[in-house]
């Protein structure tokens, strides 16, 4: 998504108080940022945020972090963020390539991928967000049994992505061609998936188990 | 595939040098039965033949069986086999939950499903070739590094078959969502694909790997 350079975005989010600005700081210690032992979910391109600001009102014993590389989509995460009274919500502006830098072996309990770019070119697969790299590490940052929950309209990016968990040894679990004929009976949707599904097109959904 | 009962045709299997009588009398013994070490491929339900008889003239170092079990179907497939030259393939008239009684530990090299019935009903899913307990006979009579290599243009099949597959810790590899878009190179068709792919429907693969 891409939108117009917006002026005081920088400004607006590094005052907020739900975005987290040196995040390599917290590595290691995230449970001591939240001042809690809760488990720590993580989605990865939060986008305008409703997914992770429904799903902390929802479960209030675990920590999210959005993780949001573009400011002008994070502001309106974070304004979103900001109508609700939480302390188990912040919000991280990164590429996830650094995720590294940012989370401790076994740190995260769960990521979420919520209609990642599909970056369709074959010369754009190393930005998918289910590439080899990322996935491993996805695996050193996920505590053991920890999990992936995965969901696009994207046919492609959701076959590269069954494929990829395939190859690296994933448990693969739950995978849905299309959750509103067969999806799970719990579905917390994103801004995206609600105009996708009043398009009618078909969303598709899978669980990668680090086992 | 429902077909009127037509006199002759078990007299016409039974005689044929193309279908084994009892099968079971080569359990262990189907190198010794096609008088060679090639590796032996076997398609459970091979319908009208097409597939199953195209691989045949292809490849000519590999043993093939075709296993179905409604006789008006072999038959169809008997009489298109005969047309050829071969002395590589047969048929067996079986039901697949008869398999364990076919075929030892580690005999096939490769199964092909294509196109197997989907039993839409969820109180028909121990029909579904791909249920839990096939999937465990299967594993014992692949060789280790076997595979399944499965067609479908049913996705909700499809969708049950990636999940038993994953659930029995099968490795998967080459999952493809349509076939006409991203498929492999080299694709042999059934009469059904053929029909299916000139409707302009999706066709829907996987490989399962015996790791």
């Amino acid at each position: 998504m891409r939108l117009r350079r917006k002026p005081g975005t920088i400004e607006y989010l590094m005052a907020s108080p739900l975005v987290v600005n040196e995040p390599e700081e917290w590595q290691g210690k995230w449970q001591e940022y939240f001042a809690n032992n809760n488990p720590l979910h993580v989605e990865l391109g939060a986008g305008k945020g409703k997914f992770i600001t429904t799903m902390t009102k929802l479960f209030k014993d675990i920590n999210y972090l959005g993780v949001e590389k573009v400011p002008e989509v994070l502001l309106k995460a974070v304004k979103k963020a900001e109508r609700i009274e939480v302390n188990s919500l912040a919000f991280l502006m990164l590429d996830i390539f650094n995720l590294p830098q940012v989370f401790s072996p076994g740190e995260v309990e769960r990521f979420y991928l919520n209609f990642s770019d599909p970056w369709p070119k074959n010369r754009h697969a190393k930005r998918r967000l289910t590439n080899p790299k990322l996935l491993d590490y996805y695996r050193t940052i996920l505590k053991p049994g920890g999990e992936i929950h995965l969901k696009t309209d994207n046919e492609q990016f959701f076959e590269y992505s069954l494929n990829q968990f395939a190859l690296k040894g994933w448990q693969l679990q739950n995978i849905c061609l299309d959750i509103a004929k067969r999806g799970p009976e719990f579905n917390v949707t994103t801004e995206y998936e609600e105009k996708f599904r009043a398009q009618g097109m078909k969303i598709f959904r899978l669980e990668a188990l680090n086992s």
